[in-house]
């Protein structure tokens, strides 16, 4: 566990025998602003090592709501794996627009790496997430350098994406209330044309999108993907989360994506813990 | 469960099968300020019913904090009990300096009813949670009739003397953190001080003399009090709490007080979902 004197620890707060901590840094990915995130940390034996499950965050979301909100320290507790929550966009980088709107900027990086260039500087969450994160935490902590990834909304985008982009990064990946093909959404459309110079870029970062053209490479995937759904949620019938195109592009792929639509859950953290226990199996089994 | 057309519904979200329900009122209790509270209602079989177990929320908190952080839900879902969450003081009442400070005022009504003309219209809190709240609620929801209560800090107190000024009325009473004796610590000090007319109406708001006078008075009381303390929490140190006065208190009665002392915990949401699983298990098996 190498010392990282750029990771400074603002907050440690014992629970259930571990720790939650949240650190800051300096991101070179981001432009060399500083970006926050909360780490569970378990309770481990001298020289002991653990698996690291990450959760990106919709829409509005901090670092804090996941860790503080999901009812999933028990059961990371249990299975000693640490649990990584980072933020959800670069924060205070002076960019055109990145404050007129909950969904586009602040709170809303959408896990790409920007092209146009009033944000390319800054607003590079994708490299964030997948690349200098994980290895900040890999250098600082006992990780075991197995990692797996869920999110919601937004981030289960994110969590898709960074999981069908990068084979062997991620033992799995699963999702809550996923935006699964934001190419056709507004949500996606906004930020997707906001961020990228050209909608060329945007299938790229498109878990539907990239399902199909992974087919039509005639290329293959073996996975297991969980999605679970709340049919109680507006977003849905808003036609911003499209669960039924995924679904549909994996069809004859070697994609197993168990998607459940459960009955009368919102889009809500309530709707997050009560299907917390599930993912944090799901991914503990799969980084078995 | 009659229809109470004053209480209004203001949301209401799934959760492990139950609900999480936001209602709104008119308290007069709290001089015709409208009040909210949480109510996490489990399924249950038509005709089902189920006890009640209220949480009195802490210092600058309101009827969220618990019931969206503390991880209960898991356990009150499983053994089918009813959660209610309070405020911690009425809202708008436009009382004297009532949003100076975080510890006196709006988010800080130390569960007494005040006496001081300047509050005593609306800072009725006692009255409000051990009458006013426990009778809509039974009024309202398929409820037992079994009660019985805890709390964090200030409601830790307030969940004290509810169970002791109220011989039958709840199962037990347990607190993460209470301020065990508010006559004697500063907090306590400046809301007795400016709640209550005279300093002799203070220690009837307090759990160590309460149970001093009852020593005094020849009288006894069967209970069993289940408190967690962590070991790192500044406000131990700061002697705003002072759980070791009700232990002296408590020596020589039939009041079996648990007080466990939990090594490296501090005052916050992470030390109450720690220990929330033994916190239900201990109520519920009260109210059995």
């Amino acid at each position: 566990m190498a010392e990282n004197k750029a990771l400074s620890k603002v907050k440690s707060q014992k629970v259930l025998g571990g720790y939650v901590e949240k650190y800051i840094h300096t991101s070179s990915t981001l432009g060399g602003l500083k970006a926050s995130f909360n780490l569970f940390i378990p309770h481990l034996a001298d020289g002991e090592k653990a698996n690291v499950l990450m959760f990106l965050s919709g829409l509005t979301c901090t670092e804090e709501n996941f860790i503080t909100k999901a009812g999933a320290i028990p059961h990371a507790a249990e299975h000693k794996i640490f649990l990584l929550c980072p933020d959800t966009s670069p924060r205070g980088a002076g960019c055109p627009e990145e404050d007129e709107n909950w969904d586009f900027g602040t709170g809303a990086g959408f896990y790409v790496n920007a092209t146009n260039q009033r944000y390319s500087k800054f607003y590079n969450m994708y490299d964030y997430v997948n690349k200098e994160l994980i290895a900040l935490v890999n250098d600082n902590f006992p990780t075991s350098g197995k990692i797996s990834v869920f999110g919601h909304s937004m981030g289960g985008h994110g969590a898709l994406i960074s999981y069908l982009k990068n084979p062997g990064l991620y033992a799995t990946a699963s999702a809550y209330a996923p935006i699964c093909n934001p190419c056709l959404c507004p949500w996606g459309e906004k930020c997707f044309g906001g961020f990228l110079d050209s909608k060329e870029e945007w299938a790229a970062y498109d878990a539907t999108e990239l399902v199909n053209a992974m087919k039509k490479e005639g290329k293959d995937m073996t996975a297991n993907i969980l999605i679970d759904q709340g049919s109680a949620d507006g977003f849905l019938e808003k036609k911003q989360l499209l669960p039924e195109n995924l679904i549909e592009a994996c069809k004859g792929t070697s994609i197993t994506l168990n998607y459940r639509l459960a009955d009368g859950y919102d889009h809500s953290y309530y709707f997050i813990q009560t299907f917390i226990k599930d993912h944090i199996e799901h991914h503990v089994n799969a980084m078995k």
